[in-house]
């Protein structure tokens, strides 16, 4: 058994982790990080996990992690994870940063999009972006990963095979991306507008301009096919605890989308091509991204929508992809049994 | 006293209808038609009604409307509008038409869009398209008014200033529109995807190509400005029972946009122009529109979201606002005293 | 018009009342307090009352009430009520009181169940309980009203008549109330379970044993019938916005119940008694209480269901109902028109 | 692997089964009976499991059942389920009936609760009620299993040990029961008030006297201690797509509770005793009950509150556990991996 650790333990994707772990035929949660809780056993915390191994163990400070745990997941705010992740490094620990912090390598982006400055230029310049899907092999020799945000995961998803063989038909460098999260996707911290009475029968467009997640999703959307791509982000949010719906527009020439996408993902297990336009709970508490891809002649435009959850395909589970994949599993250990939510 | 009826009374249009008449200080609800219903008490079907005065009214069938009924409503299918109209028109009640079978003028996207053919093109033509803040003085004087679709709603009050007034700042003819919709959007019909436990916590894009409002769009679009704009349009489904938000993508050179919107909706009392991301629940149970515009330096991108009601700006609460207009009464009679629902 | 004032004008309960007197025809708001947000515009904190004239008003804090104020609301925590209370009426403003500080007589209860010792023992003798359907006479003529509780107007509606009418059909002194209450009940403050995405979806029952509004129930029960009821009580909260739903359980002998019970509420506008269980949403919006009798003969039981608007019936319309009681008004001015919301 | 086959396979409850055996290390779906639905491939009706096995398997109607199948489970309508069992149990094979065509001995109980006559009372004798936690051994040797409701299921685990162990104490024969269900519990099959947009923020209780239930709950208690017990039942449906809370009232004199509940399960897996009042959250999507026992002195009341999954532990997680159990399967086999669900 592999044994991994998880830093920030009880926020939403830490617990997502933790409810993965206790399941994983390979993997062993060793150790449980927990500034706000340390000293405390899991099942303190979470009454409900009692039942599992884990209920017994102990969250600690972020100190003491025991030698022989084999990859981190880092579950923490973007400038913890920037100034943790080298050190851990050093220890020789492989990290998985669920965080922000080393999604791009843009340094100028990180201080207009997150506000701070970036320390560790030549790490964010070694770190390798997590999407298993457009960059398994580097991920398999990575020891920094970082990790997707939930937006890029289903935006990039949406966007790639278009991007990837056909940006020669495109017409406009402008992709309009309009996606919908549930609320878990803002995390654990109480806001007033996420009371229950106020959030409840609600929604809302939030950050019409300037949301973190653009610098990552151009950042790759560029890789894949650079072309100087621009990315033109609306974020929603809508009252649903869990999922994540991302649509996005490509001005482009007409052509075959359909076959193009199936056969871009025949070989993906969790990237399913489908024929009807994708419901949240179809995916909801999977590894899956179902991607539904149309073309609009009226007005020239390829139309891609991907549903996942946010906390699983976008943040947790996309995570122990990565680790499987880092620590030589097959990827799909520990998530492949998840079987979507409908009722 | 202004007598009124209404034609499809039991759906959830017609309700609303019931709802603002029972308060409404100038207007008198004389006819309830309902086929579905007919010989009942108003109470025996909403039972919540029977406080009301009207709780016992009767609901008759689609003939014998009292002669010294004024205006009728129409809460009916598209093709039973369409036949109805004229010969309610005939015998000199002003009609107010919730149905989309008025709403445009190309008899092509009838056939096209919603799978019938016009019989009536003169009257089409007639047809006042019963956007008060549009086309308020047309409204004033006609006999029968299209009241526009929730979508085109949201989406024209979005569009307007900017293509009023900016329309040579624009530089793409297409105009991408990405817009949520609370469940009853659909209608009181039973749908399995509808059903509570299916839809509760889900969400979902249809019709991602061809939506039945697409044309209504383009034909108020080009009516405002005759460049040719195409919409491309993407409907959403969320789980909420009313409420709607529509984002408008329009790619322009930059220009003070929030300025703009503010000038002209200035004497509008049902739209407002806001500085924050306007939420669903702010014009819930409301005839207001707030109307957030923004500009998106780094994409050349104007985005604007409007919030309504569906089933009241986006419905009976502006079939109600042009049927004051057409009586000869305030636009706000019944109206204005709606306060936004926020708990 | 009357001019009136709230003290703690931006809880839920607060705001609920701002919402209610914008469209009473007979008051006026005069003064609106609030410690946390004292200078500032309505509209700066509820921008959505921009478009009513309070939205122009501004916050204070709890001084300087101007004197031709007749009538202050308080929307305020319990012992900061019990403190300012005798001052306020010392001045000669007339008191509704929505905090439990002068709910019922006991002073040995405030410790046990509220936990501080009441000190206006006099005050707490000479105040009012403020249901209206129960004690219209006496609110008329009072100078402090002790607006219900939430859980115990519903309970109370649901129990009136059988214990004023068939008490000595009764078999057991203990009446068991399982009460439902949506989120809001809880007030504006944020706690972690009630963070939408821990509520949403969810439901659980709190303060199993020794709820607050215990000795309220027993206090007016046995005003009503003085036998010794006592109540055992669970409340449960639900994922809604806004509504309540309780239903009591009395052993009885068999006896006509529902006719009981519309022969005692058949003047009454507020409270309607209904041939079906009756749904939060039949209600909620509006400051009805619907209540449904019916008797259990398998096991010699008396079950009454009554539905209320936890912030209407519950809290600011009945706060409203007993204002205009005391002010001479009809008692259903500003409230009669709410309509109930159903979609 | 285990060949079993499912009757029924696409209502919710034939949902769930379909879901759990994807997952079970030793039993294997080999018939999928759907009259509705047959000829059609599984993933034709519910594409999100076309990623698993089972996707390309096939519907048929209820003919032609494999013989090597062991075990069928039915999610059928009662009177259908009554009239197959029969037949199935002669061919040989073992039968988990999830209807109530056969979860209590009373012939006329039969008739009053769910008004058809039972034809087969010598297999209404046979037949074990599958509570494990209850009857055990007796559901090893069964060859007809009759799953329990989901309302006794919840209702049952709460009183068991008061009623095995405290019954002496008791006072009042008469049990009150209120219980708390998502929507899901009432099955796939459209209604109006079952319409999103109407059960969206509502709640109401139903079949206020009279729920069939009752003798199921009854005969059991009676089973578990012959004193004529009366359960005094009421459920509420509340706007969750799964989860439900039973709470049960009954007089007794002063004892230690928490100890006794906390001895009678200690062995259980799947039965938890808690500190704390359990929310629904935490045991959905699990074949987990939580149990909350409280004494209330006040009221000499013993309060038990138990939460499942009505879907799960209150239906197809129940029969799979019973189905573990007749096969000779670990009882938790396919069920304990199930981690509750919180966001």
């Amino acid at each position: 058994m592999g044994k991994v650790g998880i830093l920030g333990a009880t926020g939403y994707t830490g617990l997502e982790l933790v409810k993965l772990l206790v399941n994983h035929p390979k993997m062993e949660i060793a150790y449980l990080g927990s500034n706000t809780h340390k000293g405390k056993r899991v099942s303190e915390v979470f009454p409900f996990l009692e039942p599992f191994e884990v209920g017994k163990l102990q969250f600690e400070d972020y100190e003491n992690i025991p030698p022989d745990v084999e990859l981190l997941f880092l579950a923490l705010p973007h400038e913890v994870s920037m100034e943790i992740a080298p050190r851990l490094l050093e220890k020789g620990y492989k990290v998985v940063d669920l965080s922000g912090a080393y999604r791009f390598k843009n340094l100028e982006d990180f201080k207009t999009f997150y506000g701070f400055e970036h320390k560790y230029p030549d790490l964010l310049e070694e770190a390798v972006y997590g999407l298993p899907e457009l960059f398994r092999e580097e991920v398999k020799k990575a020891r920094l990963v970082a990790n997707p945000g939930c937006y890029p995961t289903a935006t990039l998803l949406a966007l790639y095979p278009l991007l990837r063989e056909a940006s020669d038909l495109i017409l406009d460098d402008v992709i309009v991306v309009h996606a919908l999260s549930g609320v878990s996707g803002a995390g654990r911290g109480l806001k007033q507008h996420f009371h229950f009475p106020e959030m409840a029968n609600n929604m809302f467009p939030y950050k019409v301009v300037g949301h973190r997640h653009i610098p990552e999703m151009e950042f790759v959307a560029n890789r894949v096919s650079p072309k100087g791509w621009k990315v033109r982000f609306t974020p929603t949010v809508v009252p649903i605890d869990r999922g994540m719906i991302s649509t996005v527009y490509v001005r482009s020439k007409k052509f075959d989308i359909a076959s193009l996408y199936r056969e871009v993902y025949k070989d993906e297990f969790f990237v399913r091509v489908v024929d009807q336009p994708p419901k949240s709970k179809e995916v909801a508490n999977t590894n899956f991204a179902f991607v539904y891809p149309a073309y609009d002649e009226r007005t020239e435009t390829a139309v891609v929508v991907c549903a996942i959850d946010n906390l699983l395909k976008g943040a947790s589970g996309q995570a122990l992809q990565n680790a499987n994949l880092m620590l030589g599993y097959d990827e799909g250990e520990g998530l492949k049994h998840l079987v979507p939510s409908i009722v």
